[in-house]
């Protein structure tokens, strides 16, 4: 065998037990007996421990360093092992060790001070999350200490590039905001009973009408919906809510966006550095076209409509247009995972700010809370009531997450670009959404953008995929039109 | 730390790893999407490559070498270590490899014939599966080859013993069908449909009666019931045949058995040597005693016959008296996981006899079929029809399971032991059945035999919870007392 043999047979294996532990976490989080927390946390360290212990394998290196590419597939391949090896071994194990104990700890105390309402008790901890955060990012990387993190979700992206994105897109999304709300228009809100089980027949008919493959996954309930697992093994979750049809419903299909992209990607890319979506910022993308660009479009809605009444008779909505105006209600709200589409990035942008601003070191974790309110009061126009509704909500600061939070918005600008790119490329995609099936938007994603995987850096995936540079224009042209149509402003 | 903590800490991730394994094998068979074969595994083979490594590690024998125990539970555990060191290690890795190729591919290739009724396509398969069988058994002791393979399922037995008391039973056993069928008493069959939900509702109901810890467990469909797990995560699974409501609900009530002795062994066991079952004999032992000396006991049943009755309705059954019957009717058929209590020991003694010859040389699995029929013929009564009825229904030599066959005789006599023993200790015992709760019963196997996990070896497992050594005279009598009494012979 070559060195680049050996070296993709180490990692096969090595990208086989990772998927291991990705099953183990699906397991957890839908079926596992509630008694089993504490083995199932040996179980886990045991098997991270193999996994950390076959990342930071001196061969490795050895490997790289004799190893000759043959295509650019090869030549990407070994930029990711690359990378991957570098980040893993320049973490000195006593730190690693530290902060996966500071972190397992930290989403416990957050949880805690959430239901309390009780900040103080856990800024303590995110004090010490930052702290090692910091010296992390600074083992990482001799330049800026966010970009060291950023680089774990989004490869190559830059907090100054994304910062200036979204200082651009704030001001139109804030203007657009104030004009829907000050609208005539009042978008009523549904109040009926949807049972679960009609719910859930719903959902995986619409799982399939974005073209998810059963056969290589299943749809289980989770307290939080995700997506798990790549190739042959992907499976989606969901969740219910027995007053409104639409958590349920949309929760999968986001999830089925993220599920046809892992599903998608070429067979003999599977266990390779290439066998997963490029970053998170373009799996975002995809949840989120097939969340709202097609699964929110007026042709779409329309269908699904049908398929309602059928499924649970009248349920207060005059009509089609009604509901299409429903399922897009714009409504100022506290917290991100229920915003719609208008005022999700806004949610995202004030966290971005906030967090580079921590790792940063201009802002201390004492002043987190009243620097997170003045700007929601700033961005939304509503004071925040409690900390659970403000600086609380998220899991993401307990665990470590700096540098997560931006590739949600830059998910919505790919999906923006995508779908201009996409619509121009594919006649009858209306048409087909309005008989119940995404399969034209569906193949052409696949084709241009899912089957390819980690092949390209994220900016020139979504850039080869679209044949124009990322940007956050097609998104803001898109919402203005479609909440402008809507809300008649 | 001492050599001894070293060892056991090396372990306990290795016990982990392997917990993990295991529950991939619990998702493959109940959960796993069906085009996810070959990446799990992939995913399989990967774990089992690192679960080898570990087992093999040469650092165990130095940590042996040095470990000092201070106490009996841990010179047990040393000893567990070391034999099952000294037998991985025995095993070269090419005849391990091989091994692992061949009875993979073997399952398919037996499942075709048998589906076939095509003997001859599996026999040259089926020869080089016992070829390689005594190549490693060889290679594991220098005594006799069967023996050697015995020990991986019921340590410390040997085939003489084993064989010596199975030919005292099986006169006795063959004595008491005969009476049995030439009884005047007929005994009829349920003809009615029984709902899949409800047969799984009043499944969770006979689980429960058992003691089966919901909280450290959950109950699935799967093809063939199985119990998978330890300790906090103990999941078993049933089936459901629609036209008769038995083999779901003592498939479940079986595997209760299974999975209440983990989670009783001592949570200070857990991930231990000591931390699992002793034997698949004593594991077979729990859930035999609970699928039928308590759950075929005329007072469980008359306690089960009125739950059946407010499930199902009339379901053409006259009495409690006559449910106990059919729950226990006797009927000569070809196949074992269908045999009644009387008839199930006969089937594995005509198994037993034949592996023994076949791996100790007295026998060519050219003669096999020959051998099986007439051996059938001589304790049944019956001829057999064709191939799949007989030597070609059980998947385990294709597995190369070689001595496994006889622990599920050995778990009957086991459980005629223990009944014995429990029934002379526990006053009130029917009475609670009748209530239905086995609890009185289940405290005493727990207090008695399940919560010492592997801290004794098998046979001293059974005779420190009987107070007597164990030997087939309880089984025996049970079997005549009971069988006499329903069909009045």
């Amino acid at each position: 065998m070559t060195a680049f043999q050996e070296l993709m047979t180490f990692q096969r294996e090595t990208e086989a037990l990772s998927g291991i532990a990705e099953r183990l976490g699906w397991d957890q989080e839908t079926v596992m007996p509630r008694g089993a927390a504490d083995q199932r946390a040996e179980e886990m360290a045991a098997l991270e421990s193999v996994l950390h212990a076959r990342r930071t394998d001196p061969r490795i290196e050895d490997w790289l360093a004799r190893a000759e590419a043959t295509t650019p597939a090869e030549a990407r391949s070994l930029d990711l092992v690359a990378r991957s090896y570098n980040r893993t071994t320049r973490i000195p194990a006593r730190l690693a060790t530290e902060l996966a104990r500071l972190v397992s700890r930290a989403q416990g105390i957050w949880a805690e001070a959430r239901a309390n309402e009780a900040p103080a008790a856990f800024l303590p901890t995110l004090e010490e999350v930052v702290r090692l955060k910091r010296e992390a990012a600074a083992c990482l990387s001799e330049g800026d200490l966010y970009d060291a993190l950023l680089e774990d979700y989004e490869p190559g992206a830059t907090h100054r590039q994304i910062g200036a994105m979204f200082d651009r897109m704030r001001p139109r999304l804030v203007a657009l905001r104030e004009k829907v709300l000050g609208a005539e228009r009042r978008v009523p809100v549904i109040a009926a009973g949807f049972p679960e089980a009609t719910q859930l027949r719903l959902a995986r008919i619409a799982a399939s009408a974005f073209g998810y493959d059963w056969t290589r996954g299943r749809l289980d309930l989770a307290v939080h919906p995700f997506c798990s697992g790549s190739g042959q093994d992907v499976r989606i979750t969901t969740r219910v809510v027995e007053a409104e049809p639409f958590n349920c419903l949309y929760s999968t299909i986001h999830e089925t966006g993220h599920a046809c992209y892992e599903q998608a990607i070429e067979p003999a890319y599977l266990l390779t550095p290439l066998g997963r979506g490029a970053s998170m910022g373009v799996h975002e993308s995809q949840s989120r076209i097939y969340e709202n660009q097609l699964g929110r479009s007026r042709a779409f809605t329309g269908w699904l409509f049908t398929r309602m009444v059928d499924a649970f008779g009248d349920f207060g909505v005059r009509d089609a247009e009604e509901f299409y105006a429903i399922v897009n209600r714009v409504s100022p709200g506290f917290i991100r995972t229920e915003a719609d589409e208008l005022h999700y990035n806004l949610h995202v942008m004030l966290r971005f700010d906030l967090e580079r601003a921590l790792i940063g070191g201009s802002l201390e974790v004492a002043d987190l809370e009243e620097a997170w309110n003045a700007r929601f009061e700033a961005d939304f126009g509503v004071k925040v009531d409690k900390p659970s509704h403000g600086f609380l909500q998220d899991v993401h600061w307990s665990c470590g997450l700096f540098g997560y939070f931006p590739t949600y918005a830059l998910g919505n600008v790919y999906a923006g670009c995508l779908n201009q790119a996409m619509r121009a490329a594919v006649p009858g995609l209306d048409a087909a959404l309005a008989g119940g099936t995404a399969k034209p938007a569906t193949d052409w994603l696949r084709e241009n953008l899912q089957r390819h995987g980690s092949l390209r850096a994220p900016a020139e995936t979504i850039a080869a995929a679209c044949g124009f540079a990322p940007n956050e224009g097609p998104l803001l042209d898109y919402l203005e039109a479609k909440f402008g149509a809507i809300y008649g402003v």
